[in-house]
């Protein structure tokens, strides 16, 4: 007996195409992250990995990647469950910035300490910076914990509550559970799942709308590291190409 | 203090624009069904009728037009809840069936009961049917209680338990509640809020993609019988046209 997790990263966003930092800025779906969405459904329904409930992050190309590869899997009608511990990593202060630009800008090695360090997060956003999310409806219950930056770390932090608290319960009762998640908050689950260490997860890129499947055994440990995705040819191709973002 | 219901009538799907019964038959939108649950959700946002929660049934039709809505309105990311208790009338037997033809093959008064009588349901739909949803994984748990033919009082006595035990709470709790559901689901509702008779609902018809507003008291009683359209000239002119269908 082993339980399913699927894990999909949402398709391009708008500012994926435009090449800048996203983080919690709230961008849609451009119509190719849409298609990846559908494709990703495609391959979920035509391999017989049907989700039976699904989680996402209360950001709309999450929300959205999630709501088109399940219509494409024809299970668009299972619970819905979102929460903002899901959300992509907060990139503080680069929010709304120009990846190649803040390369030029700092050196090689402040950038590549930003995107990949895990414990060094950029400068805060303040709160009265145009791309933040203090005053946004849907975080107001968050208090004092909305962040305002944050590196891998934190998101691991706030992400591994809910996984322990909401996810793994669903997988226990048997159900076949979908993620539909960020490039940072799907990284902070594989290095918990998989192990791998503060220093290898750098190395570790997700490419957008392949779903990558875990058969996890009773103590939630995967079968196969590093899980399996349903089309393994076009995720190493995709993984290749978002190692090379910002170059 | 007064709670607020949102009402939301799917927009024009595949069936719709080619005429036939639909019921349970899981079509999806048309691009005018689309573009229609669009306008609703911006007719939400420039009226500041905000959704805190969405209540949707198991139909693609519905929960597309509750994403699409709740995406314009930017509420993509409030938590929604699904029910087959929601769903559209099950047309029985005539599902998948042309109206025109129909009304042509039994004639206008047999057309007319089936169509707006209270308590006489189609003839029912075999399991072995192409349009039957017996095996349907979606209501698997129903058991008996899957539905292979329904007239409106039906669908009233399916539904009322559902917005007893989870919409009302809902709306006790304060929350702005967008039900986002069918014709004959929100006719079932509305002629519960309203108290309007077996025989007056048969002429009552609810336009596709046109929030319908109620304020409730604290019995769960309109403030204003009928509720308000957030676009009534617009909402007078469908329903007309919805009363023709068939002809």
């Amino acid at each position: 007996m082993t339980y399913t997790l699927v894990l999909l990263r949402h398709g391009e966003s708008d500012w994926n195409a435009k090449n800048l930092f996203t983080g919690w800025v709230d961008v849609a779906l451009t119509e190719k992250g849409r298609g990846e969405a559908v494709r990703g459904g495609e391959l979920m329904r035509e391999s017989g990995v049907l989700p039976d409930v699904v989680h996402t992050s209360l950001q709309r190309r999450a929300i959205n990647t999630a709501a088109l590869s399940l219509d494409a899997a024809d299970r668009h009608w299972i619970p819905v469950k979102r929460s903002w511990r899901l959300n992509e990593r907060h990139y503080g202060a680069l929010q709304g910035k120009d990846k190649k630009q803040t390369l030029a800008e700092y050196g090689e090695e402040q950038f590549m300490l930003w995107r990949r360090s895990f414990d060094t997060p950029p400068p805060p956003l303040d709160d009265s910076d145009e791309w933040s999310q203090a005053g946004d409806p849907r975080y107001a219950d968050l208090g004092d914990e909305l962040p305002r930056t944050e590196c891998l770390k934190d998101v691991i932090a706030r992400f591994l509550p809910y996984w322990e608290a909401e996810i793994v319960p669903d997988l226990q009762s048997g159900k076949t559970v979908l993620v539909a998640a960020h490039g940072n908050s799907l990284r902070a689950l594989v290095k918990h799942l998989d192990g791998i260490s503060d220093e290898d997860i750098a190395g570790l890129n997700i490419p957008t709308g392949m779903p990558l499947v875990y058969r996890l055994d009773a103590s939630m440990q995967p079968t196969v590291a590093g899980g399996e995705y349903l089309d393994p040819e076009a995720a190493a191709a995709a993984a290749a190409a978002v190692a090379n973002q910002g170059r």
